[in-house]
């Protein structure tokens, strides 16, 4: 692609993820990052020197300056502020990659679905889990036929107690559910080509809250999916920081005549020194100065696929659903009944309804 | 302990159960093998060869040429089938052992529970992982305090599809719930010092149907314990039959503090040969022609507690909320709704019961 | 075997070792623990008192007060004093179990093999790996043929730093190969039948001097057998503390057709707390009162063997040939060359040989 | 780089492996495949097919008609046929990638050392598993200091019975020491940056030759490092076909302070079928059509290398030095004694080799 083809884009939140992001961008040949908004001054300063980009304070001084130039943006501020950076952005008819979950509320995330829709941007939201090799292998013998059909499903994905308590400021206001169910839940779904249609969670609420994390400290919940199949979910937020890794994530999908189990925190190297024993972790790792590793995959198909490549990545319409699922997911805990999920998105005739009314969209 | 104070007693049911628990008794000091009783003539007829002890046909001539002598019974008959047997018995004065789980519903764990209470025998329960030495020192390090509350536990106790298609020819009758999930529950609250009070459950029903056993693939089920903990227990009876060994077994319980994470499957060997690899189990083995294992020290402590030791050992209660909770998984499973688990005393039939008072009988 | 029949055993030192067996006695119902033998005093009265049997300073006071009555007599000195305990012993005519290895030296431990041979009484070595369950049942297989035959053998035993800086006073005098090795390669050539014949060895001594224990930080050998066969031992004393468990150890036997790998570290539990992840271990446990483990199996078929049994256990010339080869391992170590195993220990002729020169002894 | 500035590139051998560099060079922007070099016709046919370039018969017809235009080779002859083809086109002035080991004979790997040093050419050696980010990352700590030096390394890699029984023709005339322990020779040198200096080993040669492959079936070696500390390396080509992986690759390096284990065969991902369990395999892989893993990667950085990129890569001194220590392996089988290892330069011959002088090459 000649450098006036390349795709011109944005990020927007400079924090860990965002700083990575915009690496990915200006290592990928066809990119172009153009600039980097940040409300939060210091980090701003530190991203333009370390990126050397014109940096923005906020979203509309970005596309005061830089609308005319930019072909998509990619969303990366924390979880519950998607939804104004998304909409004001698609509304420029910028493309979007936005952090999953797309959001935290169904309006956020139905705002954002029909937004991108009506602007006729892409709206991928990031599910990088679809990156890693080990899923994506088990995905391709799936989809590719005679492995049998799913029957069900486990997946445990948990970090220890130090991520909430000292990882993130604002962990209080998220929950095990919605830090990292959205990870397992995409990859059932992508998995199985199916849909949850019914789920019920169970959880405890004691050890955060005597911490000062007023939220959940284990999740558990149950999907019926539309094709018949169950999915069993747990997350925990409390394990023992003695644990190798600071995530734990196993996983098992079973079909009528095949099994598959994946054990991602264990990554072949195991560090045992005077203090502890740890698994060395390769999720994002540096190769002479150039950043690899799922995420940096996922903004590459993101390039890729606004450069026109035939690319099948989650949009809108399935981070809705899965923002859904994690709703009712904490309803089910507050009431202690299953509850369906409407899998009917913000639909077709959305596209020019005003002001869009959920309920009337069909499935 | 003289010859004249053995613990004298019979087996009920010869089939491999039967047969291991009659040679446990042989080769207990302690202990004396009186007779075994088996309905089926050729399983009669090999018991009476192997054990050079009079068999019966049924409890009714074990009880006319026995009773006199017995002290107490083990009751090894198929799962169904265990009340006549345990209530005639607990009826003529014998203490008595009873696989699990107690019954299969909660009038027959009803019925047993009474009928050793109103005899005062004890009535013991053969919940056999609490003799794994694995479970029994995570058991004692919980118990001893320091150690955190628990906050939820997950148990994955599955067949490879060989168990309900093969080696059982009951298994349409039964379910993995049935078969498999009192050990994990049990185990659960014994761990936990906690009863369950309510189930959701979720399975499906296509493979083995399919095969020609009309009864659940998979079944999950997550309890709310009294003590405000969450347990999840999943239990497939479809796994291939690639897995090195019949049965998949972990167990994880986390606390405030700790978790333990518990591996039954792995022994420590495994063997690989030209067409497969496995694992070598050493549950029950031999050694210099006497057995070992969980269910032989399962055996000897019954001996033991006939004989005066004091010991904790799981009872008709217990047996009976366990049968509750199962029962209770399976109506979740029918309705897609929770179901509250009582855990209260035996009935209402119980209420007029002389001279029990189902009242005064601690839960 | 009523109790004039009992075998009537002392122990001679009561370190941790001796007494733990001193306690397998004492619950074992065909043996009495008559006395125990310990110099030191303290550790000798506290024996005295949580035995409550009488205590001796040393073997020559425990034969002249209890020689008429002993049949047998455990031998539980540090490794480089069994000599004298032993050749006394035999001499008196009592059998012998003697912790491995057998002696540190070639000449004790060819003195304490004809002294037994001349009396005509047992003497068993404590190679207890053999009383391990896995072991056992890879050797049954093996020795049941079909399994094709040896073709190598790697063998990991290595113990966490602790052990020789701070669990052992008198490592300096011992090393990594005559403490763990003894252990492997004695099941390397149980599981064969067949014996070492060459053996080449390297080393680092740099860590363990540096803290003061002038001894080798770890050992490697290669072994021929007699069979053709290969063994590879490694064993290190440095390995960090952070290990799930204070030693380590993984086995490998490879035949024609089948492999066997064999973890014996991690017990199926981990535990992980707020400091550390741990494997429990339960290879020596105590249950309702009484231990369980290997060396309780052990000195049980000791006392079995003496009443008559007809078992295989790991007797002098086996001990002493294991003796031959660490000492050899250290000559390699020392010479940078190949070193070859007489395998001819102290042979029958040698019997009425005064003294003893092992030179002439025929294979 | 424009098009021009790329490096041009040819490959000789157009087997699995050499096709496999061919795709890794056609999608890398910054090479260009000019042709390919096979003498099997078939074979030869295929790579023009599938890769589209000139292919040759033969070097010479390489070298005429495409020396002036062509940068680098890559040479992946079968091992024993490096030497024509590397010192041919070395003397033709043109860069070499060689596959590991650089050759079988230490005078071909001198002939190639010497022809690259006089015509001032890189010479390459394939060693590709300092492409690993798990041994690159273990290598990074070790190298950055802190966690001690290294004591002891133990390195297993085998192959199941059916690499040399089915998957190589050429099996007898190799052997397991000559197939897989250039990979773990190299990385125990990279890891410590130290040189072997010493090595004993021994084997078994009975299996293979009764499957009618004239060679060993295991080989054991210990080598004597120049830092002092001690590697064991072990290989078999006998394991059984069970095995979840066709190779089985377990690493060890431990210092005064720190151990890391390095398991290489599981991938994270386990699948059961009705058949087999296995574990799937990720080293090299393909994502929208583009080949990843470390081949490739070894290939990319090759062609930056050539492009002038500041890369550490392993040179012919170094291949020189790891086909100096597997002859040395083989001598010290076949004679029973350790064997030093030469690393000095290319021996006496060179010494009057002009322009090389060897004094003056850098080990």
């Amino acid at each position: 692609m000649a450098a006036q083809g390349r795709v011109r884009v944005a990020v927007v939140g400079a924090g860990i993820r965002g700083s990575m992001f915009a690496r990915a961008l200006q290592q990928n040949p066809d990119a172009e990052l153009v600039a980097v908004c940040e409300p939060v001054e210091r980090t701003r300063a530190a991203a333009a020197a370390a990126l050397g980009v014109p940096v923005c304070a906020d979203v509309e001084e970005l596309l005061t300056r830089f609308a005319d130039e930019l072909t998509a943006v990619v969303v990366a501020t924390p979880d519950f502020a998607h939804r104004d950076v998304a909409v004001r952005c698609a509304e420029a008819g910028l493309h979007l990659l936005v952090e999953k979950p797309l959001a935290t509320t169904v309006e956020d995330a139905e705002a954002i679905t029909l937004a991108s829709e009506r602007a006729g941007v892409h709206a991928v939201v990031g599910f990088e889990n679809r990156w890693n090799e080990r899923f994506a292998e088990v995905r391709a013998q799936l989809a590719g036929g005679g492995q049998g059909r799913v029957v069900h499903q486990v997946a445990n994905l948990n970090d220890t107690v130090f991520v909430p308590t000292q990882m993130l400021s604002w962990a209080g206001a998220s929950s095990p559910a919605w830090f990292l169910m959205p990870h397992t839940l995409d990859l059932t779904m992508w998995l199985s080509d199916a849909v949850p249609v019914d789920v019920f969670a169970r959880g405890v609420k004691r050890v955060l809250p005597g911490r000062g994390v007023p939220t959940w400290d284990v999740v558990t919940a149950s999907f019926a999916m539309s094709d018949g199949s169950v999915v069993v979910l747990n997350s925990s937020w409390v394990l023992p920081t003695s644990m190798p890794s600071v995530f734990d994530f196993r996983y098992e999908v079973h079909t009528d005549t095949t099994s598959y189990t994946v054990d991602i925190s264990p990554s072949g190297v195991t560090r045992y020194d005077a203090e502890r024993a740890s698994w060395l972790q390769f999720g994002v790792h540096e190769r002479a100065g150039r950043l690899r590793g799922v995420p940096i995959d996922m903004v590459d198909d993101f390039v890729a696929l606004l450069g026109g490549a035939d690319l099948d990545l989650p949009g809108a319409r399935h981070g809705l659903l899965v923002t859904r699922s994690i709703v009712a997911v904490h309803e089910s805990l507050e009431t202690g009944r299953p509850v369906p999920i409407g899998s009917g998105p913000a639909g077709p005739d959305a596209a020019d309804a005003a002001p869009a009314d959920p309920q009337s969209i069909p499935a």
